[in-house]
């Protein structure tokens, strides 16, 4: 869509303006190597819209773009750590190219980068924009630490599981929605729908992830196909397998949850039980029931109808991505 | 002084409110451990009497005054994983005690609530202080990462020692006045004068508690005597001493810089060279340098005579501490 092209170069102009100081270098240096490094910029692209849906002027939504992108990229820099994660979007995590310090330290000044472009916008919706941003920013905190417990407990539910992956990645989406839509203008309810539209757009975003990791087309997934399964990673598929086995297959399945066997045998061997026990097809019903929802707090929202729909397809596209 | 004592109430008022969600418990806990963990909630104060110099009612500055304070302990949750430190005000600290992921997760967690805190104030000063805000956090982290990097730096100058310690410490007890003031309704030049005091007085304050880790009373400093000596921590007095050494002296205080005898000799040796070439008495003139350099900068705002006594009062007392 030349609609979404135009948008994004406007968002690129302004990534491209951000610079940091080059002193003292370990604090900067990683700044820079992580925005350089890429990103779908999905985030910065739904502050834009948002503001679009309420004023065909986003000027003033730039750079809240902009302090998204960055805080997102700030939680990755410290997950990394956290998760002992080597490889991010290709290259190597901060904290592996530098160390842990550095990482530590650079994330936390990418923080208040993030925070420093975040209030470059009309001072009446300061106080709002800065309340929704600080909810959910601790809101993220929170899926985090759950998705770190729930590596060791062994009594995770599907519910539990929707919690985490709400908080952990969700709550950015409808915060992004929701930050335009006030800087564009949009009363509290119109901006309250529009945050229910990535909420639950992002529940179902998360699940397509968990999806595609075990039957994308492993090419275009972009990383190791069955990656969590290797990892034993409770995510919808596993918890709803988990659930629905019996018998036999049940114990096939815990033998191989804690085998230690091939790589390649086990994701073989789990994708198999999935197949016969169906759950792809109750992650994909799962996942759409959330993409409707999601679409039906947009069509309640007061926007230009032009723009809702740009978003709607826009979203609608990534449902249908196959990595 | 009965004011400041009233004012002391009046936050920890406030303090006493402040509390966090009890799950993911190990994300809030360590939170509410760090505050419960004292501290002498100097920032704060600062930041009651920056608004007192401008207002009477300082009821829109106790939630900043509370959100710097967080900061503060934001920065030293994340300050102890990177200098390793197990023990911070007598007990251990959080990556001590639990371990580094819930340190640096529920420091950003601690980040946040600090944020909450500040933006509840006037709408009208909500962007001046949190861009005073943003520019402090930044300074302070680049003071940190110096601070590190000087560890391993062999051309550390007396200027680079005092460029760390006013990004390290100065900037935020000017930060904490000027946001004060601003929320008292100062103008911008009053504001910023106030600020010069804050940041001078900390570059003296900090000098201040390096004579005290060698000079002051062991009983009363609270922490180890000579702790910078044993970890050859390049400060205002060791910089000095190496400039003003030559000859024998020179290379004597360069063995003792190498050696790993005992801790106390070393602290008996070095602290004899420090006598020999009189830098307490020049760190002592460098501190009251910076001292009456702020004070001249107070002398400067326009602000009610009588809360301008009671804060130089209290500077100065802090000037004259033994511990």
């Amino acid at each position: 869509m030349i609609e979404l092209q135009e948008l994004r170069k406007e968002f690129e102009q302004v990534l491209n303006e951000f610079s940091v100081p080059s002193e003292p270098n370990h604090l900067y240096k990683p700044i820079e190597y992580t925005i350089e490094n890429g990103g779908k910029r999905m985030r910065p692209l739904l502050v834009l819209l948002g503001c679009k849906l309420f004023s065909e002027d986003v000027s003033n939504a730039v750079h809240p773009a902009l302090g998204i992108e960055l805080f997102h990229n700030f939680t990755l820099v410290h997950d990394d750590i956290m998760d002992n994660a080597p490889i991010r979007r290709g290259n190597p995590t901060v904290h592996e190219k530098w160390n842990d310090n550095v990482a530590i330290l650079s994330g936390d000044a990418l923080f208040i980068k993030a925070y420093q472009e975040l209030i470059q916008t009309r001072h009446e919706v300061l106080a709002p924009v800065i309340e929704v941003f600080n909810r959910t920013a601790l809101e993220i905190c929170e899926g985090q630490q759950l998705d770190m417990e729930f590596e060791d407990r062994e009594d995770v539910s599907i519910a539990d599981y929707i919690h985490m992956i709400t908080n952990k990645t969700a709550v950015l989406l409808g915060c992004s929605l929701q930050i335009g839509a006030l800087i564009g203008g949009a009363s509290e309810q119109h901006a309250q729908s529009l945050y229910n539209f990535g909420l639950n757009a992002g529940i179902a975003f998360q699940l397509q992830d968990d999806i595609l990791d075990v039957f994308g087309e492993s090419q275009k997934v972009g990383k190791q196909k069955g990656g969590d399964i290797i990892a034993n990673k409770k995510t919808f598929l596993l918890l709803k397998a988990m659930e629905l086995a019996t018998g036999n297959k049940q114990s096939e399945l815990e033998n191989l949850l804690n085998q230690n066997g091939s790589n390649s045998e086990k994701i073989a061997a789990v994708t198999a039980i999935y197949d016969e026990l169906g759950v792809r097809e109750l992650a994909e019903d799962e996942m759409w029931k959330y993409f409707d929802q999601g679409v039906k707090s947009l069509d309640a929202v007061d926007g230009s109808p032009k723009w809702k729909s740009i978003l709607e397809q826009f979203a609608t596209n990534l449902m249908h991505r196959e990595s």
